[in-house]
């Protein structure tokens, strides 16, 4: 049985086909995040705290560290990734006791961040590309670290599922020869957007199948790029995660976190309310009044997201007895997201009765 | 390429692999619904009425009619289901254009939904029963129309996978004896609910699999089964659903419908909201109250089930171009039940820019 081991100072996560799934936290990445680079860059490691904290609350058992900003001081990633992933590791690992994912395509970065993680980390990521792996591997190797294979290589990602099987399939290769075992490969199959490939999801799902049947291989992917361009996101992300759970796929680099109500939404509501007619007593706080309007919470907490794949669980047979569906559903901070569709219909019927 | 062919006076609707999903809607039909089969003995249709219209606008493309009441005035279902049967069939094909699924465990029940439907009916069902399968496949036969094949036979429900996919071998093979083709036969596996038995999930999904790939059926089931029992059904519902069909399942039998918020629902938010003291005007009509609090409707509209359908219809390649979910989520009917988890929250990032 496949089994890929990752740990903090004293908690364990497993990727298996017999485990529940293992969500990756993805906030802590200041790509595509200017704000949160800025803030990097002044010493403001404020988001980078409250991200850890939002992401295990909402259960994340993994959490992805990524300091790949650039500096507008400093242009150069190979002179200021690798310091900045070690302060970044220390903090985080002083907040949360969950294992990290060191997330970085600068060689200096990821051996800093092998450094300074308690622990067994998943390093984040080899390619096929030539130079990756003979940069890679020899890491791996001598940390003993589980890492993610991204199926891309020299000649880029192929749309042809057969050659990222391919790419993945010679990557496990290498890695055993530099003895390292096919349990510490994590194969990402690369998820492409289903609004430019209608095939996305099928090769996808066939992809996981032919790596969990014929590799042996835990599986993760990017899994919101599934969604990228089209309309309700999350809609589409809901149904994508049970469905690559059901084929086999065993982790995702994600946010498991629904964002929190900002002032701008709130500021929207307060005067479609006003408009309405309605009066708000003076001293209502913005918590209760997104209560009050089912507008979520000004809080985070755990996305739509993690009850589908906490559903997915149950559905695949790990989670032994709906313990944890049915804790999910009763705990207090989450029942408001978990509890929302289910709580305002009236329950199926046993069809035949 | 394996094709269902079910027709109204003038629609078709097509079960197949490379088709989206068949929704049949469940909710006409008296079983466990004590105030509808009250109803139905005093001559009043209006709940069949109003089940019809709001199960094909939210979706679905097959409507079941089930007439299995037991009448107070009389208890016998082989006398009282026949007329009724009759009734329900040209009073809905009256109302709406969509192919009937006839379902009924009473021989005169099912052969007179057989007379008064239009166009080619869905027949709802056949077992490995030896007295349901010489008194179905005739009837089958007789009115060439596909049928719904449940896999128990005389020894009852299998707990055993193998067994239930013998059943359904069986009752295809004794069709093919008949001259009914295998396409004709829709194969329910049985869904077992997962609070009872934990590989409730990963029988069904094999099931459906093997069903596909060696008997070339289509396949259907009770959708909510799974979730019996347990907290926050739709949670659950919403995983099995694209679940199954990624597995290989063609159609379900489910209500498509998200119930309407009713009085005591509105009265109970109407005094947490007068608690907090918050002043409502005068003339706010129920359905302002309900979208400004985030209740829902008083109107009954899509449920959270579709979306996830209609999601997996895009991740299984069933919908070209990904243009019926753009329109699932920009209709101003749906809007509100499909796009509350995607809107309130951030659009997911892409991983690797």
């Amino acid at each position: 049985m496949t089994r890929t081991v990752v740990e903090s100072k004293t908690k364990t996560a497993i990727l298996g086909f017999d485990e529940p799934f293992c969500v990756i936290g993805e906030r802590i990445n200041p790509t595509g995040r200017k704000k949160l680079a800025a803030e990097l860059e002044a010493g403001d490691f404020s988001t980078v705290e409250k991200d850890a904290l939002a992401q295990v609350a909402a259960g994340a058992t993994v959490l992805d560290i990524n300091a790949g900003v650039v500096y507008n001081s400093n242009p150069n990633p190979n002179e200021t990734e690798p310091p900045l992933m070690t302060k970044i590791v220390e903090l985080v690992q002083g907040l949360v006791d969950v294992p990290l994912c060191i997330d970085s395509s600068v060689p200096g970065a990821l051996e800093a961040g092998l450094e300074a993680a308690a622990g067994r980390p998943l390093l984040n990521s080899v390619t096929g590309e030539e130079e990756r792996l003979e940069m890679v591997l020899p890491l791996v190797k001598k940390y003993n670290v589980p890492v993610v294979a991204i199926s891309n290589d020299d000649t880029g990602i192929s749309e042809d599922p057969d050659v990222r099987f391919e790419v993945a399939k010679k990557i496990v290769e290498r890695a055993a020869d530099f003895g390292i075992p096919a349990h510490d490969i994590v194969v990402d199959p690369l998820v492409m957007p289903i609004g430019a490939m209608a095939t996305a999801g099928q090769q996808v799902f066939a992809l996981v199948r032919r790596l969990r049947e014929e590799l042996g291989v835990n599986t993760t992917c990017g899994a919101s790029n599934i969604s990228f361009g089209l309309p309700n996101r999350h809609g589409i992300n809901n149904a994508f995660l049970p469905m690559a759970m059901g084929a086999g796929m065993t982790s995702a680099i994600m946010n498991p976190v629904a964002l929190p109500v900002g002032p701008k939404k709130l500021a929207e509501k307060k005067a479609e309310v006003e408009a309405k007619g309605i009066v708000l007593p003076a001293d209502m706080d913005d918590e209760t009044f997104c209560q009050m309007f089912g507008l979520g919470s000004t809080k985070p907490r755990a996305g739509k997201e993690m009850e589908a794949i906490r559903a997915a669980n149950l559905l695949t047979n790990n989670d032994p007895h709906g313990g944890a569906w049915i804790k999910f559903n009763k705990a207090p901070d989450e029942a408001g997201a978990a509890g929302a569709a289910g709580g305002r219909r009236g329950g199926g019927r046993r069809r035949r009765a």
